[in-house]
């Protein structure tokens, strides 16, 4: 399997796509929870603009659990880490919202997200997904990295034109408007998950 | 339905005007509230005017939320979550504090803010709304919008002066002089609530 | 009514007097109180000086507030905020140290702070009313906005010979030693609050 | 009186000698304590070193009040706050040390620092008295305000030398190795207590 | 014995390698809990990425360690201290992170780490082991500090190729992709502990 | 009795050696504590490295207490603040760690330290004394202030080679490689305590 597999069978992990100096890359973001004070550990030398993210996901979904189904009421006392590898780059921009908040709802919901699937876009506190850059060289990368399906902000469908059709025919490409759409395509399934883990 | 329409309809969001070095500009401000230590959270990379702005806005309610019939003791143990989107762009000034109690407002009430509205004004922490900058180039940036309804500040109405005819004859225009006001026009009457929620 | 009168019909407003690069200005500390973390919120782009000198106002307050007939025992479990208009002007200096403690005063006492009354001047920890600059052009100031009675510090008494007779003709000026002389100069007749609210 | 004898009378307050650009001059620490959070709120626009000699002050009276007599038991779920006027002049350094520890001993027991003695000295967490600069210039200030005892260093003695006969026969000077004997100096009689209140 | 193995018998203490400007050095890291607030405390001059290091091994542990045997349950009102000597050496870099995981499991799980293991690698917030720099400067490091088995990442696998062989011969190399292995690897079995102990 | 012996008679005070830029000088480390939020308070202008110190040394012996017998439950819910004259001099460095670490061991288990002690070296979380830099200033000032017996780091024992015989002759040099071996040469022997303190 490749990396990007195993990383993506346990749950709490979440396959971004990042554009850097030297073209687009992937990115993994990875959650966990612990016993202690409320709050939000953040690490990965993350911007002020990428901290702004992870809390707008953690906002959205404490504010919107109980309507989509994740059971944020588990997070009361515990604390919440989100962690972006290399430890030494430093890293910013909004466009790994959508990756944080799907990292997060598989970390509270103990579904996988699919390790097939990344996903770039800005998240709102409502949920909106909002359009970003890059969009041509983030899928050249999430092709180069053996995945299959990518998630895209609806906002920032022109943008595959600029694709090369030999790249956009070996991907998926989903449009969102809300998160919770990308939630919805990027988590295993419910029934999926305990077979999901052993392939891994 | 133009995408002013669909923000409007949920409780939390309001459709603010602003000045960029473009010209006008349409800005949402969007508040969530959680479970969590009291205190606000603020994202949007908002300068230090309009983080005390915000400030101003949720000590106004809680201060004032028994007089206006908006149940603020719902906020005791919880955490108030403000942004304004795009996450990457720097914002300041005063001229969002309407807007943000506005949607503060909605928020606490449940009531969604009519999506066909749209506000600028300085907040005081007793709810006088001062004048702000920019009138012309706001009521362009809304009438482009697809806005129909403006409040501004009662000191600004000279400023209409400076307002094409063609724009002014599709806006309805308020002027107020006390947030209060803002909020009851705003907001979308109590018994329209499920109709407006169901229509977007 | 001019705008004074009305902002000082309720109370945890005062008028104070300031100092601008284009001569002297009226300028409003307005105090709300609210259920939450003990604790003093400040907003209005104020430097340091200013900062402790709201400081100086609520600490005088609670350590000297059975004696003064002022229930500050009301402030438990409850946070204080101190917000000076316009929100993006910068101000600072300890001359509105006065205008804090008594807008806080007001507050506190739920007593309105007379109208027609406008006030400058440093106060210490243990209530001493300290010498300012500038007594003119606060003078001309007042006496532009309609004011009729100042509060200034007695040691400022010989700068009065500064200010043309027809301005101080139609000011009446009290000179103050100690705090609590400004307070019980500034806040309305308790048997008059009532009315006073009416009339405003 | 002169206004340090009124000054003094109050407990809270007591009168050190500075240095400044301009020769030496007379300074007032004043030091309230009210409900809140324990700590120590510190004003008056203090530089690093003297803020620290403030916490020295209060750490020195909390560790050792027991043994001195001094009811610091009732420092708990209090707030203390240590003021130097002027509110907008910069200070700094550590020879207000015996100062900020008398004004908090005459806070904490009740008896007001005599009006007519003023102190200058560094003082250890142990509550050693160690030397200061500027003896020359504090001693004419402190007989320029009519300051008739005043408590200097004991390690300072040698700097008498330096100042003129005809100040040094109109100052009662004493010379402490440790603050206790600065207190026990500056404070009041208990039995005088009632009295000097009622003289001010 | 050397040093090396002394410092090794005492739980909570492991040995990192690190690259100075001078070459590559051996680095200890030291861990402690105390009752207290709970949180991290951290000092040796470390930089941001260092302390983030910390964080991640603490994170990593309380999320992981019911699975992996750690009763990271007793750290509940605890404080963790790591310390990296010597105190005034500036450190950075991601590269302690599997030293810093193994330091702290050694901690709370009571079992010192075996003298002769040193190791490096960065750590992810879900274990997993990832490359670092300076591969050949760090065994030779090892090697003259008398270290004879060292746990690298599995990505540096080919960084082998430029260690002399001199070297390798002595030294066991463990490859390891996840922490969990790291930890298995360094810490002394359970039953060997109050043996190694007494040898010290 | 000179200054030293003088000031090592009370718990809580210790002896160190330091090298200023005018050669080695003598320097006392205070510490107290009292009722309060746990934590530790630092003054005397300390630098990054020496406040870090400090952290440990207090570290050291939280986690250690129990089994060097000393009293540190006794800390619960108390503060301690350490404090090292005089209030102005910045100071900096990792070799005042034994100092500071022998002051708090006094004043916790309330032996005083013996004044003819003076000590030097850098303390690691571990308890391990770490050389240090300028030992032929260091004794030379300690000679000259009238000690008579000094610690030093085994690991410093080559620069014995540099101090004068006229010197040496006097001082009787321990060295150690355990903080613990310093706390007990430098405490006053349990018995004794109650004479020295009479003695002073
Ligand atoms: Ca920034
Ligand atoms: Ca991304
Ligand atoms: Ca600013
Ligand atoms: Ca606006
Ligand atoms: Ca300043
Ligand atoms: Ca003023
Ligand atoms: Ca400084
Ligand atoms: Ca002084
Ligand atoms: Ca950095
Ligand atoms: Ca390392
Ligand atoms: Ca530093
Ligand atoms: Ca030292």
């Amino acid at each position: 399997l490749p990396e990007s597999q195993r990383d993506g069978s346990m749950p709490g992990v979440a396959t971004g796509l990042a554009v850097t100096g030297a073209g687009g890359d992937v990115l993994y973001v990875e959650a966990a929870t612990m016993e202690g004070e409320a709050g939000l550990s953040l690490t990965g030398q993350l911007g002020d603009v990428m901290k702004e993210s992870a809390q707008i996901a953690l906002s959205y979904l404490r504010a919107n659990g109980a309507r989509l189904g994740i059971p944020v009421e588990a997070l009361s006392g515990r604390r919440v880490h989100v962690h972006v590898p290399a430890g030494a780059v430093p890293k910013d921009g909004p466009s790994a919202g959508v990756t944080m908040t799907t990292a997060l709802a598989s970390l509270l919901s103990g579904r996988p997200v699919r390790p097939e699937v990344a996903m770039t876009g800005e998240v709102s506190l409502t949920g909106r997904v909002l359009p970003i850059g890059g969009v041509k060289q983030k899928l050249l990368a999430a092709h180069r990295h053996g995945i299959t399906e990518v998630v895209l902000p609806k906002r920032n469908e022109a943008d595959l034109d600029d694709v090369p059709a030999a790249v956009l025919k070996d991907l998926r490409v989903h449009l969102a408007e809300d998160v919770s759409e990308v939630v919805a395509i990027a988590l295993a399934a419910e029934d999926a998950t305990a077979r999901t883990v052993q392939a891994a």
